[in-house]
């Protein structure tokens, strides 16, 4: 069975076809074109989707699945406000693309589709409940439950990455002050990072950023760590300290011990991972140590995709 | 139909007798003994089912629900390490109730039978879904998602008192240093109420609990802070803000968005609750802001001990 996965983005619209038991069999991107407006966006995923469906040789694909950013629908049709969007306020996405397309289509929070990506193709496959944590610019959060997307009750569950660790904390994109996402998402890491390195001239960081701070990105703290850049190693530890709270606060109300992470913060790797689940181990409830595992979801953004493309072969995606 | 409901204490064990459509026609308490041992006390809780059974006059009860403290089994059989139980460990409670009484019987956390009761018999009768916090000497939890107990993976979902809201905040019964069971469980609270009017001498609580701290309850900072005592009203207001910062942990997860206290601590009324609601409001994001309430159930003590009872109403209990 074939569908069609859609990554929906401000700069741009990244599509998949994708075959439900051999993954993702061709993938493109054309610029979303944000600024000319709602239609044209529209069109433009049409675009898209005829792309990725021209590469698909006997069948034709069964559907199309959008990970999309804003509020999603309980029905997964309709999108509010998505942030990069201009002009979009509230559009039923659904019926938009069947109009250009004729394609059956479900919209879904790319975090959501992430886990379900994972669920069906990546490293949870063989777990039967897992929470997926997207460590990207952002912090997003996907449940899986007994197999199946736990949504909530209107669809917006598992907004991880506002899950408050520090009521006086600093700010993110959202109230949630001293949630998750302000200390580990990327910008936000990048950004205490150079405050901290500032302080110390001597640190070869210190040279390589000093004329431009906005420049530095997680990815450097990384490579300096694994250089024993003991100032990296720090902050990178510190930064898996934090997330080691925030887990604590989801297995606490979800006892669910699987943390699958994915995304570009993630591939830092052990410092970050050790780091979380070390910190987590120290905060956990006794009862809840048992089978607790943090585990790096290698797909990165195909994970959303392929998720996307899940929504359209049903027998994957019950939706709870 | 008629049903038992338990609710097995360190000091006290409670029972029920319970209706499905009238709820409790009557309640029994006799001491646990807990001192005398394992077996003796499963004698005392086999004799508080007979002596509640004793009350039915035509119908025989179909079963035993008993609330229990430690860790219950997802079978919902068995009871691990109940603290206030010495000499437990691990006991098969259905089977050994079964044994001593030929009632079947089926265990679960006390909070999530609060929330059972709520749903069945409180204000929890009208919600699709809810999460019930029980504050009284410690914080708990249970969620009931789409009129069903959710459980998690191994019976262990809702430990909600020990969601941390601030890292580096003060410890209470468990390592989730920071959990809101530290600032707002019985004992916490008063304890840090007595550190904040010691400093204040002319405060009239100052003068009556000067010779005992140990003695300041809640029940006292509620009396005097309805009679204008300011230094009452802030401590108050202060613990309900914490509970707004946990509240909003809850819901960033669950997109559940109506909040049920119960038990001792809900009482101070409006105090607590208008904080934690006012404090949540300006910390969630704003598609939670929707259909957000914070609701007060009244029944009590007696939510657990129907919610005990209806785990015997078959058809009122699915269990997620």
């Amino acid at each position: 069975m074939l569908g069609i996965g859609i990554d929906l983005g401000g700069t741009n619209i990244k599509g998949a076809l994708v075959d439900d038991k051999k993954g993702i069999i061709k993938k493109i991107s054309i610029p979303t074109e944000a600024e000319k407006g709602r239609d044209h966006t529209l069109d433009r995923i049409a675009r898209a989707i005829e792309m990725a469906a021209g590469y698909a040789s006997d069948n034709k694909p069964v559907g199309v699945g959008i990970g999309s950013p804003g509020v999603i629908s309980l029905d997964q049709t309709t999108v509010s406000n998505p942030p990069n969007l201009p002009g979009w306020q509230t559009v039923n996405l659904a019926s938009e693309i069947k109009k250009r397309t004729d394609y059956v289509c479900r919209v879904e929070n790319d975090a959501n589709l992430a886990a379900v990506g994972s669920m069906n193709f990546g490293v949870g496959t063989d777990l039967d409940s897992f929470i997926m944590l997207t460590l990207g610019t952002g912090v997003g959060g996907g449940i899986i439950f007994k197999r199946e997307l736990f949504r909530g009750t209107t669809g917006g569950a598992a907004e991880l990455g506002h899950v408050i660790i520090d009521y006086h904390g600093p700010i993110s994109n959202s109230p949630a002050r001293g949630g998750i996402e302000a200390y580990i998402g990327q910008r936000f890491l990048s950004r205490y990072a150079a405050d901290i390195i500032r302080q110390y001239p001597e640190n070869p960081l210190y040279e390589k950023f000093v004329s431009d701070w906005e420049s530095l990105e997680p990815l450097h703290l990384f490579n300096a760590a694994n250089e024993d850049n003991k100032i990296a190693q720090d902050i990178l530890i510190s930064a898996g300290e934090k997330l080691g709270y925030a887990i604590v606060n989801y297995i606490h109300v979800l006892d669910i011990r699987k943390i699958v992470l994915s995304g570009g913060v993630a591939q830092a790797g052990h410092w970050i991972m050790d780091s979380a689940k070390e910190t987590a181990l120290s905060r956990l409830m006794l009862p809840f140590h048992d089978g607790f595992e943090v585990i790096y979801e290698p797909l990165g953004n195909d994970a959303a995709l392929l998720g996307a493309a899940s929504l359209t072969f049903d027998f994957k995606t019950k939706i709870l």
